[in-house]
């Protein structure tokens, strides 16, 4: 994490901090019984929004450690990509 | 969400207050600069629960709004399958 | 299948001839040596294409054999659900 | 695709091959009016493989491409790191 600038760490917190009060919000929908149809376009938007927040980290982590590990030398690099491409993988649940 | 039994409400309601702790988990790791892998692997778990609690919903939602729907006649069955279809969609990003 | 109109099932093989002819292509780029990042572009495009068939034969699928199934009676409906619903949840890939 | 291997690229082309009787193979399901579920099963999993076939090629760009640009200098990476977080995005229906 340390490859996000501080501006960007603030934006990811903000963004988390958020979507907690979307998850709290949802609940009260259920709680309330509120329609399944307005509960799910909700629960679909908190799921891509966590998405769009490990897009962010995935692109500070390209940028930093995985780039430091390639200017290291082959087989480090190697190895931040096997990790990388099963972050990927479990991302895109092609797992 | 009439259509959700009281176990089903609670059960749901268990699985959103724990994502929600996930999310809270998340910011703290972000906050204390855990390695971006670890972080990418929770926030996959995270929105991975997210679309389970949805996929929930969407069983109670069929069981019970569209299946009425259904049976009180083609017009009103027509319309829920409709903005049924517009949920899956955004469920499955392809819209 | 029934439960597609003959314009919608023409549609249907159109839209996978269309993509069958692009997952041609791809394998004409990647013989070709062509830029990695232009074959991903395809793959997305066509994978994106194969899961709007599959929603237009869902759409298909609740519309006629759930709902006859509903409207049959509650076991009988309870049963297309069950297998609607693992059906959707190999699309948003949750299981 | 210079990055793959001559056994990596024969192998993405007996997948994509695979992948494009799959699609006539539904398409035949859907001239024979076969059952829409197992229609949709043979969709998801052809949507699924072309995703798999994807992050191979994906793998490999990373590993040759990106990581030439990288070792070039710090303005070429950055300007692949982008142009490879967009296909991810593309990936992962985010964008």
């Amino acid at each position: 994490m340390a490859h996000l600038s501080d501006t960007e760490q603030k934006e990811v917190l903000n963004r988390l901090s958020r979507t907690e009060g979307q998850v709290r919000g949802i609940a009260r929908m259920v709680e309330e019984d509120k329609y399944c149809i307005d509960i799910l376009t909700q629960l679909s938007a908190a799921s891509t929004a966590l998405d769009q927040i490990g897009l962010k980290i995935l692109d500070g982590h390209v940028r930093g450690c995985v780039r430091d590990a390639m200017v290291t030398g082959e087989e480090e690099g190697a190895e931040k990509v096997s990790e990388l491409m099963e972050a990927v993988e479990r991302f895109t649940r092609t797992k």
